[in-house]
């Protein structure tokens, strides 16, 4: 990283409120909980809320702004209209167009939804030794739509949504203990090896991201993931919504480590 | 127990609907999740659940059930309307009645929220050999108003209430990796010890339920508690709002284990 990468989650904020950060967050203030950010009208909110209850492992609220506000207590100081790198508008639940502020569109009525990402987790897997092909690629994660049914709430409603990892055969079980304790950012695995099981027929063609390899000896392993709920609102034909664009994530002041159990 | 004691929840659900139950539910249909019935008008709705997502440890939601709709996902065939032995019926934010059913004051805008007890770690606990000091005196569990203020959401704000059940020295840290399990229906103790951190005066006068016997070499173990939700609707004044009289639950289909981390 160059000497002008921002250190600390507010200097990234701070950087984006000032257009000098228009990029992905990966690895950008390590140590830091990184989220999705989906935006709905109140009066969408409550269905969207229960959809994630229903749904709490791809969808893990960190914390819902409520309208009027756009200051999240995970994050003093931030304003939620500027502080991410580039956000997507969608209307009728088609894409309107990308940003790098939503000011001038921000209206009373809007209730902020934060949501957990796999970043949480992966920092943890990382530490623990399971490796990342992803990361070593430089690529996106792959992320396929499965035929599992997420629990329906008002409007919102569609297939589980999950990315996958290649993890050696020896290291499944360590993979799964390490995130299981992440329950707050999507927790353990929903399913190992026979992604035909979830209705995924070919895993070098992912829905979104890159595909990866799968060595000799690697099963892969998938999570829910937090394109879940993001489907979910835009299927809905939702009149207005606001989400991040992809991989330009919420930095918030929480450390990863609080999100562990008993964190 | 009687020989017309039901057996299973359905049973329990039947006699109560039929009129032939109206006692309180402990230790009725064993190894089932009982759950506090909590409803509230939709203009409320997503205000209340927000403060269940906000306040996870007192108030762990197990299912919400929408406006329009009485029928539980994990109870098939109940209604909410008649399958509780007592309710309790609330105007203004004072008790204006108990009811063995509420068919005729329930309204199409609605909103039902099932939120988990303690009689769900209990069976581990003493699965565990955990001494339940209050099950073995045949009495209500003591609880207390903290000094501690839950996180508030919109009108509903108020202090955490917690149950207390002494236990000794030597079984603390079991008692705590028991009920951690339990995240979905309260989880780990909020304190171990020292009242007097958590603003609890005098443990002889719990604000409900009844107080115990403390022995020698046994802690006060604190354990967040159903009554907070309960309470933080009163103090709300919400115009009309309807809860389960105390210790008169909903029974659920749903096993006490598959509460547990990995159930």
């Amino acid at each position: 990283m160059s000497d002008d990468t921002p250190r600390t989650p507010a200097e990234l904020r701070r950087a984006c409120r000032d257009g000098r950060w228009d990029r992905p967050t990966a690895g950008v203030a390590g140590g830091s909980v990184q989220a999705n950010l989906v935006v709905v009208p109140r009066e969408a909110a409550f269905d969207f809320l229960l959809f994630c209850q229903r749904n709490p492992k791809p969808c893990p609220v960190i914390e819902v702004v409520e309208a009027g506000r756009v200051e999240p207590a995970c994050a003093p100081g931030a304003d939620l209209r500027t502080d991410l790198p580039r956000y997507r508008v969608y209307r009728d639940g088609k894409l309107a167009g990308e940003r790098a502020e939503v000011r001038d569109l921000w209206r009373d009525d809007l209730v902020s939804f934060l949501i957990g990402c796999s970043f949480s987790f992966e920092e943890a897997l990382s530490a623990a030794g399971v490796p990342l092909r992803h990361v070593e690629s430089c690529s996106n994660v792959p992320m396929y739509r499965t035929a599992v049914a997420t629990a329906a709430a008002g409007r919102f409603r569609g297939p589980l949504v999950v990315s996958m990892r290649p993890v050696p055969a020896a290291q499944v079980a360590l993979a799964v203990q390490v995130t299981a304790r992440f329950e707050r950012v999507h927790g353990a695995p929903v399913h190992v090896g026979a992604p035909e099981a979830l209705g995924i027929r070919d895993l070098s063609r992912p829905d979104w991201g890159d595909p990866v390899e799968i060595r000799p000896g690697e099963l892969p392993v998938f999570w829910a993931c937090g394109v879940t709920p993001q489907a979910a609102v835009l299927a809905s034909g939702l009149p207005f919504c606001i989400t991040h664009a992809p991989g330009h994530m919420f930095v918030t002041d929480l450390a990863n480590a609080s999100l562990a159990t008993g964190g």
